[in-house]
């Protein structure tokens, strides 16, 4: 089509917002829109502008023959914080309380507008990290497990702890519960993650730990890297855990008791988010 | 912030690709631009346009005192076409075939461009329903129901074959397994669906349609409605299904055998997409 610029920009957002962290070259552009190169370069800086403007995130540019426009999903420090607010208001609720100190998360944890601004969040926190691909352990970490893959555009992976005949060939690692001391195990489809990936591990709650190493040692055993790991909750919890503070992400920190249930921020670094007042780029 | 008709472009692209399937005032837009309504008015023209231009959806003026703009993702019935298509040939790849005639699909069930595709696919071919919430059953469904919540903006709800602590109350339903003939059980969290909701039902595959009642049963126990159930792909079985034909959309029909699989277009209705050149609004 040949595009005025005004249906450019409207369409340029489009596309890389639903093609983020991908390298989408100037010609692609310039093709689609029938359009001169030149003209294209000043609708990407009237993009990255807006972009960095409004928090959504950056839009790099990417020199050489491979080169061209990558949209980094992020969030901007207020909108985070004020997320991060409001959230935890929400979950500063007595009746989410259950019986063995749990927290009833679901209702959050099942609306894409909520799930999207987790994802932000964590992609943001880990955004000076490689990362090919996201890895969860059924069932309550998909949600955020996907919502995160989705803003990286990496595939997420799935492990369980019962293996399905639709996941073909497996590999599984033993491991101890953090909070019970049982043993058990996890089981990941052989296909699933390539050799030498950089995983992200994402779930939805840490209590003791043992599901994220169990996580961990699956990585190893597909000859992968950890990049990182990453909880929308962790519990207040004295006792040892099987991950190191310094290893994992938490966004908020819970401690439940007959009293009811309190929610404080969890340990991740504020100084991550983008704050554009400061004049980064 | 006071912003010029290219940024507002940008920004508001942004911002209604992130809040589907919502009604956002004028005043809204006026407000955060700094802007006159009738700038605003001549922006949202430009946007309807090209949205409607490339396939992304329709973007819908509703009037009156609550009125606004409302974005409708969707897929346009070329581009549909193509990404069927495409999926089409994945599929049809004999190393899929496992053990008993399954298929193996998580490696493109798991990566967010494809799942996005599909989201937009079987939006729009329920696009005429009013849909309160997706519904699925752990595990293998949850990534579709999910990005087909994520465009409708509504929640997603996920039942189970074991309750965990973490849903608190739960509601279940026992139901016969339609390909195994087993007794088997499904549990919902009790606060997880309000009553008189729509209700569409989502899944990875159909294959007797013992799943598929289950959640139809669990539907009408929390007094709510079937908006339609949709699955990525069916098994050709000749055998009696638990569900009709013409309740579900498929969109592809596997047919695998010792000679391998082969895969053909599924029941659903190509007239459903969006078709721009026939001058639909």
């Amino acid at each position: 089509m040949k595009a005025k610029r005004s249906a450019r920009l409207v369409d340029m957002t489009r596309y890389l917002m639903g093609n983020p962290n991908k390298v989408v070259p100037l010609t692609f552009f310039a093709n689609r829109y029938d359009s001169a190169k030149s003209s294209i370069s000043e609708d990407l800086t009237i993009l990255r502008k807006t972009f960095m403007y409004t928090g959504a995130g950056l839009l790099e540019t990417i020199p050489g023959a491979a080169g061209g426009s990558m949209f980094i999903p992020g969030i901007e420090k207020n909108e985070a914080r004020q997320f991060i607010d409001e959230m935890r208001s929400s979950l500063e609720d007595n009746s989410r309380v259950l019986p063995g100190g749990y927290v009833y998360m679901n209702d959050l944890l099942n609306r894409p507008s909520i799930l999207r601004q987790i994802g932000r969040i964590i992609a943001t926190l880990y955004r000076d990290k490689k990362i090919d691909a996201v890895l969860t352990v059924a069932t309550k970490g998909i949600p955020v497990a996907q919502s995160v893959a989705t803003l990286l555009n990496v595939p997420f992976v799935i492990a369980r702890h019962d293996s399905r005949i639709t996941d073909g060939s497996t590999i599984s690692v033993n491991y101890i519960s953090g909070s019970q001391k049982r043993i058990e195990k996890m089981v990941l489809s052989k296909r699933s993650l390539p050799a030498n990936s950089n995983v992200l591990i994402v779930d939805d709650f840490l209590r003791g730990g043992g599901s994220a190493a169990g996580l961990r040692s699956l990585i190893k055993e597909f000859d992968c890297e950890v990049a990182g790991i990453a909880f929308v909750a962790e519990r207040v919890y004295n006792g040892p855990k099987k991950i190191n503070k310094d290893e994992y992400t938490s966004l908020f920190k819970v401690d439940t008791n007959d009293k009811g249930i309190k929610v404080e921020l969890g340990n991740f670094n504020f100084k991550k988010f983008y704050d554009f007042t400061e004049g980064e780029k």
